[in-house]
């Protein structure tokens, strides 16, 4: 089967080589911009790729909302399968490409979009079919993971670490959807989707880790805590759904504890099946175009949906998910928790909550922000 | 589609149950022994149920070589997809089934016999499909590491523990093949062939942990090393594969160690995917039901194959995988190697070898016990 790719980018060239290698799949053309054509396979004309009849797939790694979702829409119009590592896209727009593709029968395949070169979405939505999933999440950004890991290890300061990501590239120059937690929320967003067929449109919550200091690492540290940035969302008894990113603090003996470096860790709990953890590289040229392969190969095995046919939008009940908080806050400002245990430390109290919803503790750090007031806070999750 | 199912007992009952609750599937007639026919979904006639039309997919859920060899090749002949949790059968009959089902059109898929409720095998085959696998291997027996994670956390003797998993039902009454190594060694087997078209023939080796003492445990904690049983393949830069499970001393922050209880971790490498991990329940009755739907599931999807079409027996290599080896064994012994540094304690010596080949150092351990010298060992994992 012949793919065409849109984009050319770091994840483009990747997929572009691995298909040059690959038995029963050929590189087709690749779309760049109006003027960056300066070699025969490449053009800057959607219509020539999605006129050719050799064409089967077309993979789109170019990112963003827009073109992206004017060029998939106008590909599965076509009649081509589409397999896409644009988690923007997916979870601004699953509901509509999920309908076109269906309505089109082709494929629309996306694993690369969450957890990178694990095959995540391609399991979910396979145990999805005969088991009844409870809860899904882990550790969805490489960034924040990297940074996460580096400060703990070596104690380095959030900025000096974040300058460290982006000079080896595993952070943009705009870091801000790694470092507030959106990009993990959309990835959980498209994992909420294959499990449920719930895309979650509202109630959401994310906190990333730009609040978090070296001090605090050192406190965590003497705790024998481990931070990590963790999305979760999971169903309760009566169907309905949670779904929101933040910091958690760990035991050292952790599964996530001893997820380094830029790894991910996703992870699933199934009635039957119990939980399963998926780890490994969650972005970079190779692990991404490894997942846009296999999304191709599935395909050839007769994949054609990673989303269920009924997929619709719905607001998720943060209200509904607790958890005990662990909250470092200037002492002027305590009095809006009432904490377990506390400790002053300078003019900062540092103090665990009781359990307390989640969309409050996210709510009640908006409003102290709003008011200048600097907060860093984070689940615990108590040792097993 | 309409699964039969071969065998009633702690698998059976589960994908029974599952089948009852899953959409898309239905469970057919179970096959039982010649008199344990008490309900009218029983039978013990296997011809009835493969001259069923109505029976798509036979689940072969006995265990054992025989008689699940014949009743399974009966299975494909008769034209019914077969989906097994059975290794000892896979490993040691996997190219006849191989081959009979390609020739009658019909699915062969196990994913269950490899980890579980890890969807590993299934995993491996998609990304064998597009990226070069470089190496396969991890925690395969959920039994061992139960008793390897006791001894490591509660000081537990191995007698002691390995009672309590009998207890526990994670131990058969005789567990020689879970302690010996021979169960991982035979999951190990299944994962080379799907990765590389090769079911190891001849040259494999294994060592279990029933030489493992609780003194030896507490050795290695002083150390901040941690032991599991681990399964390791790999491919070398000419195409020779080695294949071997041993025990292994890993740092307290490995993946490995943080693999608790009767979990299992199987992972792959991939040229291009780089580590990929799966971890999850390795047994038990839901975990391994779920695999088994997960594959019929598959079935439904067009799956077919998970060896590839040309798989063929072959020796492996292990004199070309070197390791460092930790050994305790009795004073007078010790000259057999060369340590690189060593500890007496009491008549015993631990020490630590130079790299060595695999395939000597089992060798050696079966030369040495064959005159009633008693040794542990386990290969050395530097701390990355």
């Amino acid at each position: 089967m012949k793919a065409a790719i849109l984009g050319f980018g770091t994840v483009g060239v990747g997929v572009y080589e691995m298909l040059q290698k690959c038995e029963g799949l050929e590189p087709g053309p690749v779309l760049v911009r109006a003027g960056k054509v300066n070699a025969d396979y490449k053009t800057d004309d959607l219509d020539q790729i999605l006129s050719d009849p050799s064409v089967h797939i077309v993979a789109e790694v170019m990112g963003g909302t827009e073109p992206a979702f004017t060029y998939v829409s106008a590909a599965l119009r076509a009649g081509k399968h589409v397999v896409t590592s644009n988690k923007a896209l997916v979870a601004a727009h699953g509901l509509e490409l999920n309908a076109l593709a269906r309505e089109h029968g082709v494929a629309f395949l996306f694993s690369a979009a969450c957890g990178g070169a694990i095959p995540f979405l391609h399991n979910l939505a396979l145990a999805a079919q005969t088991d009844k999933i409870l809860s899904v999440g882990g550790i969805l950004n490489g960034t924040t993971n990297f940074m996460l890991d580096a400060m703990q290890t070596d104690g380095c300061d959030y900025g000096e670490i974040l300058a460290e990501a982006q000079r080896l590239g595993y952070a943009e120059a705009d870091p801000s959807a790694d470092v507030s937690g959106l990009d993990a929320l959309r990835k959980i967003m498209l994992a909420c989707a294959v499990a449920w067929g719930v895309l979650p449109s509202e109630g959401l919550n994310h906190e990333g880790i730009d609040s978090l200091t070296a001090a605090d690492v050192a406190h965590f540290k003497e705790k024998g805590l481990v931070c990590r940035l963790l999305a979760h969302a999971s169903l309760d008894e009566c169907g309905r759904l949670s779904a929101f990113v933040q910091p958690v603090l760990l035991p050292q003996t952790a599964q996530e504890a001893a997820v380094k470096k830029n790894f991910n860790l996703a992870k699933y709990h199934g009635e039957n099946a119990g939980d399963i953890l998926l780890s490994g590289q969650g972005a970079g040229r190779y692990p991404t175009a490894s997942a846009v392969l296999r999304d191709m190969s599935a395909i050839s095995l007769g994949h054609r949906n990673m989303f269920p046919a009924g997929l619709k939008a719905d607001a998720v009940h943060n209200e509904l998910a607790k958890c005990r908080y662990y909250i470092r806050l200037p002492r002027e400002a305590a009095g809006a928790f009432t904490f377990e245990s506390q400790e002053e430390d300078g003019g900062l109290v540092r103090g665990v909550t009781a359990p307390m919803p989640v969309s409050r503790m996210h709510a009640l750090a908006s409003e102290l922000r709003a008011s200048e007031c600097k907060l860093f806070f984070a689940a615990m999750e108590e040792s097993k």
